[in-house]
């Protein structure tokens, strides 16, 4: 065989990462229209912030912007070839905030530095700990994650390197998080949003069951997955995996994560904007032919510093399979008091969401109609509010 | 359970309709040109006007609209939620008009007016009728239509209200059609549409089988029907229908209009506008796997008031499924001459829709070399066809 | 029946050509951003010149011009209706030349001439020789190329034509290529580009294990199909492909040779442009449920005449089923000493790409900071690099 393989690259195994490396991830992409189509026809998310242009400018947008879970996947996808081909485990994600809000037009890229590494003792695989970052192309911040992943050596008889292990942020403080610049609610209009329940009708504690459950097809998967050049190939190769440890494709769990998001519309309408994700696990993996459910409950309520408009709740969505969520299935302790998660669990999600409050926003509405409004920025959604009631 | 379900919502039943109630509907929609192309990927349309800018151009459009069973779909996706949640079945549709254009970047957006209600004499549901309208973010209306839908009551106590059957159009008449204002058809190109036969060529009593058939999977009328931000749940969750009447999943009747009407492509190229959908029935489900095919028989023709250019073909296309329409399968007679569908029928669809005229085009064409063009609208075009030919 | 067939066509039959026979085909396409964003969900492609904007650029292009596999499909797709609906085989390519980018919002319209026809000996059938050409709306060359396909005879009775068989170019030469007006590659960041590999670094000879697999579902091939608005039956019709020589719909060859291109992105992500396919035959039909690899060998480098900057590589592209690439599979060579396809390869293509060159490409740089650079045309790419570095 005349084949030279040094051209082809099968992607970085356990001992190619040190601690300190940086990597600058290919294939910037310039996210477009046509993306955001495809993410509501394989997902159905209702969010109207991403669906509708007016909506968007009536709150302070220059137009529709992407869905924040379409950033999460581009800028992620961008490192799989460099992070994680050769992973056999995603182990989680902590302290991912999100940026500036991402338009169709804007190109993004990736960038990862290696901040830990520890082999695992059986010598054939290890954990690395990366923090990765994407930026739009005014080299605006637009993601920024800590990830950790399991992932093959390739040589075993390398010799394991000093281990080192990042603290990892528990969650993202609320003064971290990022209110897109010129958000205005005054005008927000809730019945347009799907829901009259804004940030002063949810209290810590309190669980909803979004109740919608779909189901995905081998195709719907990894069409979401290619459109984010996510190149892992357990969910596209059956011909292997029909021999591999489940004997099908798996679904990238970003796809689980929108799912979820999707359902949450129903009893969460009005939750904007993913600030943060303080922390993700993907359970037990996924499959074509599963049906996906979820329920959430709201860890926390908090303020954000200085606004009076808008309020964020931290929230713990969890998504089943195959199994509906009106008993809220999340972990079972066992006899030995050691906690385990309910079979029918596939993601126990933590994340910060952005949510107009009523009291302000009512007062700002009213005093509104005093001031001369920016007949500009949103001048059509007015005339449209106007004229609709 | 510490679960809260007032947020989450389950939609209206029966008993939650009123007449003379109004309700506006979520999550507007700024339709792209994502859309229109994942709506050709998932139907084949070929209707030139909705394909090619330089032609939608040349006959006096600002640029390809949207192919129009997009904009139908849109303007019903958003009334789900609200009125069709619950609904058994979907009963009919009647004096549905099209309004202006709909381009990509217009949002749009829906509300209905309840009409009617009518208790079934079972107790456990009843037929609500409703007036459904789609506006741009003009308030120009896009889409107006009747539609009547079974609905389950939720308690079965609530009394019946007084029944209230309200008067539905046979048709929208001829003169009631909307002719796209700066239509001009001199330079229609119907090589470049695709068939030379016109307005003139067609007769009442004409049969047309357009020969195609396409097999639908699942990942095809799930993305479709989520694209529209439909959330009717027989679409979506095998899980739970896979106990239901059915087993599987049934697929949205509107995918099955798009398909009928990309297949009457092949017979009816020149119809390049639905103006009106007079009637519609969805008269036996349809599911993935199914190979649907179409015929069509044209009713009636009819000349528009004050156009010598355009002119109104009536139209009935059935949709068949796993059954070609060579021999035109439309109803049976029963011994007790009662009508009923031939089995393989899903679609019995009346619509309206507008075709260019032969002679008066000739005509307008040989005026227009007299007459300076107007440049800036359709220059590229034009060109084109002065060089292509 | 009443059933008049004049209006609704069934495509050209062996007899309906003739030699000098000039078609216009219809439904000419914008293409457009959405477009893109489904080839990519398709197939996964990561060339970089096509995914961002900023990258194509600061190298010359307006903004990312579409997949040259996009332009082929569309091009292609057009003259199917009228050239292949009942054609039993596509028997292969030849001299096909890529003129200027495409770019979305171009419309794209495509022509053929009749250069040839044979009948075959069984009286049957006969081959069909086109030159098949495609513009935008400017009325510049987008694609140009010859085909030649195997189609049925409607009516056996009719006399077979004077054979004449068309001298077809074995290959495009290399002063044939058409490199992009305005190309520079002095600023090309082979970092995003995602390999170091450039033109010095491939030699003839060379053969690159492209290494991944992707398995296709039934869903997205006819999503690819249908998005080119090809015709042809055999994809789309499990009611009468179930009684089909396969029992099964056909996947369109050119998606195998989309997602041949999209694998060879791992060892060849250098290769910005195709320029040429110099011959292409698929060997074996695909069918859903196959999982596609691919390997290539170098067979030809050359330079181009009067550029320093850029090279062109020409390659044989296989594409195997099933089977994956590490040991080259290709053609076996019988007793009798016939060259024969192994079983697995569906596709032999000869395709000529354009790639940067190194030593140049430095040299450019380093007198690109002497310089002043063009500001307008690639601002935010420049600081891009700068703040990233």
């Amino acid at each position: 065989m005349s084949g030279d393989q040094s051209k082809a690259v099968i992607g970085n195994f356990f001992e190619d990462f040190t601690v300190g490396q940086e990597i600058v991830h290919a294939t910037p992409r310039t996210v477009t229209r046509g993306d955001a189509s495809i993410f509501i026809a394989l997902t159905g998310s209702r969010f109207v912030l991403h669906s509708s242009d007016a909506f968007a400018k009536s709150v302070g947008f220059r137009e529709a912007p992407l869905d924040d879970m379409l950033t999460f996947h581009f800028v992620l996808g961008k490192t799989v070839p460099d992070i994680s081909l050769n992973a056999i485990a995603n182990l989680g994600y902590a302290g991912c905030r999100f940026g500036v809000p991402v338009y169709a037009g804007d190109t993004l890229r990736s960038r990862s530095k290696v901040l830990g590494v520890k082999e695992n003792s059986d010598g054939k695989t290890g954990i690395v700990y990366v923090r990765s970052t994407g930026w739009n192309q005014r080299n605006e911040m637009v993601l920024d994650y800590f990830r950790w992943v399991m992932v093959r050596k390739r040589d075993l008889s390398k010799p394991a390197p000093d281990p080192v292990v990042p603290d990892l942020p528990k969650r993202v403080e609320i003064r971290d998080l990022i209110v897109p610049k010129g958000l205005k609610l005054a005008r927000y209009d809730a019945e347009l949003a799907g829901s009259p329940a804004l940030w002063e009708d949810y209290k810590a504690g309190e669980k909803i069951d979004h109740m919608d459950g779909m189901t995905f097809e081998e195709a719907e998967h990894m069409m979401a997955t290619r459109l984010y050049q996510n190149t892992a190939r357990v969910h596209f190769n059956q011909h292997v995996e029909k021999d591999g440890r489940f004997g099908r494709r798996i679904v990238y769990g970003g796809h689980v994560i929108s799912l979820a998001r999707a359902h949450s519309f129903n009893g969460l309408a009005n939750a904007f904007r993913i600030a943060a994700i303080n922390g993700g696990r993907h359970t037990a993996p996924s499959f074509a032919g599963d049906t996906i459910y979820a329920w959430t409950e709201i860890l926390e309520k908090a303020e954000i510093p200085g606004r009076k408009d808008v309020g964020a709740l931290r929230l713990r969505t969890i998504a089943t399979k195959d199994r509906d969520c009106a008993g809220f299935p999340y972990q079972t302790v066992t006899a030995e008091g050691r906690k385990s998660y309910d079979p029918a669990v596939v993601l126990d999600l933590d994340y910060t969401v952005l949510m107009p409050r009523r009291i302000k926003a009512a007062k700002a509405k009213s005093a509104g109609k005093r001031r001369p409004r920016p007949v500009k920025k949103a001048k059509r959604g007015a005339k449209g509010r106007k004229r609709r009631r």
